[in-house]
């Protein structure tokens, strides 16, 4: 099968596949979560009935209290008599809450209200994403060196063969990831949150670090949290120092299956020749020798740059 | 200034700019959101009290009653009459809640009750998450020649030179982008959902689109919506596409920055050669005449690999 035709058919393939295992996961949600879920809601049920049992409210009345109340929960404002101390909008709550917007993280246990704040949120996001994303690359482009060209280089001076060097190098560094940002910050999270268990914490530092975000468990909104201030810029920092991490990890996993042929297996060709059968003329005009249609160069040049011709492993490579 | 020292300048400036940006925010939402805040809080609590003194509830029942209602609205199970009907976890909304997941918008308008769900969670999210992107690059990679590719190069045709071609397709591309994906999908949500403004359906489009998700609008979950499922599947789709659109316009933008030098100026260094001043040793032994420390082999193939020479545009930039 010429190229082209494995191109389309790769591509078909990943998205059947990704339809299969979104299926996949929706069963299997489905089936764990229902039970749960419809315990919850009897429960719930019977709650309200024996509420309205034991008081003289009618069932209006209180539906109509509860719309209320929920209401103003989706916005963070709870209506339970501990919890009105601490505003969701000071200083550092605030802080917290533009770090998980230009994070993309966006727990969403604090909404804006109103619609300035809205239009607010989509302009500073719009800045900030991109900002965020320049300086977590720029801070693993200092941190490549020490934590992953070096290591490398000394697990090869201990005799290990290239190929195997970057393999055991990815998996002490997933190791180390895994143990400070995933196992040691669970154990804090489950020892300050009082109603967290480990998986709660272990379950917040991977949905927070994916930049999921779910925002069922959000450190610091417990009533009465001490020092909540000083906690909430410690989670920020964490936030972004794992943001780094997982970053650092992607980009080394990343050179790793260059190195081992997988990226270029799973590549695509990345433009169809087809599409530009009735034009082939350079794009620019003489001037340059390596004249051919855009797609044309792109698929050239793709050989060129090719992900096992990156250059940092290429010389580990050749070894 | 020698290289390292700008690079350490540069980083330092990115992420002191980044703290400011963020301490702006935290200002800009503070000052926007709080009053809107303290008056909501007001209201409920005067609310309250006027349920407590309309009805014969003593306030710490009410209380323990409201602590439950709130509990299980984290979950998603609300104790509003007419919720009860539709489940969070039936098979088109598990896959919604398996979709936000796997694409790191992360709603959260449902998320996992017990701890098998969480932990499926972590698993399905652990695979799920880097196989999206996957497809999403599958996908981008198609639709290049088509959207970039061939539409630069018509440009150039009808006699525009190569930078403001480049410039010119942009600026295209990000109109059909914020037209399609945008303005119109707004319109239609506003009109399908009853709650929602105009800029409610633009706020939740970008939130979702940046992968946000902050999930205080989600489509579908208003009770008695009709065509419920089919109008999430949609929801779904418009998802994809809108992220492949996404990660489109970043692309094009960041060959645009290339070929107009903008990357260039903010790549740092990438590795700092005094970090390894004492140990100037090539990685791999003989067998390869480019050999240097990894970090100024790095180095010197940032120079090969700089934005600037992305082999597309490079011959556009030629012209």
């Amino acid at each position: 099968m010429n190229s082209v035709g494995r191109s389309w058919l790769l591509l078909t393939g990943f998205v059947l596949f990704y339809v299969i295992y979104l299926l996949f996961g929706a069963l299997m949600f489905s089936s764990i979560e229902r039970p749960v879920e419809d315990k919850l809601r009897q429960d719930m049920e019977a709650l309200k009935q024996e509420f309205l049992n034991q008081s003289c409210v009618n069932s209006t009345s209180l539906e109509l209290f509860l719309v209320k109340v929920l209401t103003a929960n989706k916005y963070g404002v709870s209506v339970l008599g501990n919890s009105s101390v601490t505003s969701n909008w000071d200083l550092t709550s605030s802080m917290f809450f533009a770090n998980t917007l230009v994070t993309t993280v966006g727990y969403g246990q604090s909404t804006p209200l109103s619609d300035t704040g809205k239009a607010f949120s989509i302009v500073y996001a719009l800045i900030g994403v991109p900002f965020t994303m320049l300086v977590l690359t720029a801070c693993v482009q200092r941190i490549m060196c020490p934590l992953v060209l070096v290591p490398v280089r000394l697990l090869q001076r201990s005799g290990m063969e290239p190929r195997p060097a970057t393999f055991v190098h990815f998996l002490l560094l997933l190791l180390v990831v895994v143990v400070c940002f995933f196992v040691v910050p669970a154990a804090v999270f489950s020892s300050v949150e009082l109603s967290w268990s480990f998986l709660d914490g272990i379950y917040f530092c991977f949905i927070s670090l994916c930049t999921i975000g779910l925002g069922d468990f959000v450190p610091g909104t417990q009533p009465g949290q001490k020092y909540r201030q000083l906690y909430q810029v410690t989670v920020m920092v964490y936030l972004f120092l794992g943001l780094m991490m997982m970053y650092l990890l992607l980009r080394t996993f990343h050179k790793m299956a260059d190195l081992h042929g997988l990226t270029t297996f799973l590549q695509l060709p990345h433009c169809d020749e087809s599409d530009l059968e009735d034009d082939r003329e350079p794009i620019v005009e003489g001037k340059r020798e390596d004249q051919a249609p855009p797609c044309q160069t792109e698929k050239k040049a793709s050989k060129h740059l090719k992900p096992g011709s990156q250059p940092t492993y290429n010389t580990i490579n050749s070894g």
